[in-house]
């Protein structure tokens, strides 16, 4: 097991319900800008039970924050936490509008003159603006935990910032939202959490025992509750434990002590700037021939989760891990996620080239838990995706 | 799964050498009361690391914390707090110098006349003296939470105390303190930290699949690690999840969203008040007969705990069940722990009579996760554990 430090401060309000009890959270005095992205929360209900529950409260309201959240949007929300003296955020959404929040709260309170310099320069936010969130769609963990990814449309470029301000103060976590998100998200939300378990789990063995049971507790939960998930009535023992699961995948925990990968990020990352596929499909794609390419490094652990998560128990270790990815492909496939690059679009030829060259452009030699994957691996991995 | 709220902002510094981080955790203005217990540390090497560490901080000692902290003792430690100004308290120890040093921690800020009220009219700590904690003992979990049990003497009894205001600001967890830890302490950590996940786990099942699996994780990492921990030989790798078991078995978070029983800590702490048996022997002792007793209420936890911890594979659900406590009670005794009071001493004639009066005096009328063992039934199940 490797050295680690591990704090995590964010206060998790989870049940049914627990929406009513947002302004207990927030300071009296606040004056509170409240972000959502596209107005689904207008649809379901969530929007009228928050402003319920802030009746008593100073607010103040932005919607609109795009799925992959992106930089002008967001700057547009910053002239209104400036010009409105904005003191507290509250994100309503899914992942995008908390890591649009995150940006916001940085940039709010940064001191240098181009905020975009928080995503270029790789700055740490130390200190943020107070924030929590109301989560309306499990799936990124952003609800706790510090990072954030953002989008700039102009250059089709994802960056990830973060910083131990930017835990949220509070998240709820109502299972019942779930009832409201479409079958799509639904299993975006599954295919995201299993593969963020996937790139902090799949390397090589460290003797982080629990901390790999830890990440195959939330993978069998994943599995376990899948085909519930995919069925069209609403079952809140199953919400209940896909919500508790993508908070915990992604929340620090099972990364502390182990090496982690992410490199399936990375590429996948690529894939929704350059053609707008889902973030989780794109992970779907990189997947499998990122496991088969880097196959000998990642054969024990790959080994160990067929065996934990798959319960294949017959053949060798190289026999086991081989199993193990496609049973991962059929899980995806079964969740009626597309795994190669061509089921999205006809244009890929190239795709590989452009992301090894921004990969080298922004000099990233080595990606993976071995540093070792170069911009020349990376083409070969993203061309056995097509 | 229950609905429930969490929050842990304990920082963990986990690993070989962190001890030498110390002085980055504590304010640069403290005066610091560094508290341990028997002397243990001066002989193994700790004492000297953080006497290093702190080299430019303020210190005061105070050792000679008891296991089963001390009423009498702590109000001594409690005055050295007031006469010297002191601002920040180091437990440098097991759960017994850090419960002792969080009672020390409510007593310091506490604004009522005597410190005693906190444990008898169970006050809840909103805000204590900020504290540290090098744990040099992993069983309790004190150091990542914000419960403490005391005991006082002149009466045998133990009381319990917390509050968000008493879990630790930081926790140094090197593993390498497992070293100079004798075989007999080594078991009963073993025992305290498995007990800790039994409690939180053995009852009923409420469809918290992946609370279930986290408690099962750390259960089966215990099991993994015992044979190693009873040899002689340092072992980092099993020392290493030994540690973080022990913490990750009371910090919380598998408690919340399910019910918990703790039963076996309110009969086992009896039994240490009366015959001052160890404390994780005490859990040992109660649980057998406590499962046997319960064993409707509890069977299809027993069998799940029965098929994923010691695969049990055969027979109903009342079989794998039975068999489940019995494979429990021969891991305690695979651990060389004794698992009848009659083991320990032959005065145990009128001992259950006597604890389950104390549980009436004290109006605790309905124990467990039903809130349905009456003194009366735990007369019976402590009968049993003769």
């Amino acid at each position: 097991m490797n050295n680690f430090d591990f704090q995590n401060p964010t206060k998790i309000i989870f049940g049914k319900g627990q929406i009513e009890n947002l302004a207990n959270e927030i300071p009296e005095q606040a004056k509170v800008l409240l972000l959502y992205g596209g107005g689904s929360i207008k649809k379901n209900g969530i929007y009228d039970q928050v402003k319920t529950a802030l009746d008593k409260v100073n607010v103040i309201e932005f919607g609109g924050i795009p799925a992959n959240p992106e930089y002008d949007t967001l700057m547009e929300a910053l002239k209104v936490i400036k010009t409105e003296n904005i003191t507290y955020l509250l994100a309503v959404g899914g992942g995008s509008v908390i890591d649009g929040t995150k940006f916001l709260s940085s940039a709010a309170l940064y001191k240098g003159d181009e905020p975009w310099d928080i995503l270029t320069k790789n700055i740490r936010t130390e200190k943020g603006m107070p924030f929590g969130t109301v989560l309306t769609l499990p799936a990124t963990g952003s609800e706790m935990n510090s990072g954030a990814v953002i989008t700039r449309a102009e250059t089709k470029e994802k960056f990830a910032m973060g910083g131990p301000g930017l835990f949220p103060q509070f998240s709820i976590l109502d299972p019942e939202v779930v009832k409201s998100i479409p079958q799509r998200q639904l299993v975006n939300g599954l295919a995201d959490a299993f593969t963020h378990v996937l790139e902090q789990y799949m390397t090589y063995p460290i003797g982080a025992l629990l901390q790999d049971r830890f990440a195959e507790s939330i993978l069998q939960t994943l599995v376990e509750i899948a085909p519930t998930m995919l069925k069209d009535e609403f079952d809140y023992k199953a919400a209940s434990n896909f919500m508790w699961s993508c908070t915990m995948a992604l929340n620090g925990l099972i990364q502390k002590g182990v090496p982690t990968d992410w490199a399936v990020h990375a590429m996948g990352h690529e894939l929704t700037a350059l053609f707008g596929i889902d973030h989780a499909r794109t992970l779907a794609i990189i997947t499998e021939s990122h496991y088969k390419y880097n196959f000998e490094a990642k054969k024990e652990k790959l080994a160990q989760y067929g065996e934990r998560i798959w319960n294949i128990t017959e053949g060798s270790i190289g026999d086991k891990a081989y199993t193990a990815i496609e049973k991962t492909t059929a899980f995806f496939k079964s969740l009626g996620i597309d795994t190669k690059l061509s089921d999205y679009t006809n244009d890929y030829e190239g795709t590989a080239e452009e992301i090894a060259k921004r990969f080298t452009d922004r000099g990233w030699l080595g990606l993976g838990e071995h540093q070792s994957l170069s911009p020349e691996k990376v083409e070969e991995i993203v061309k056995m995706a097509y």
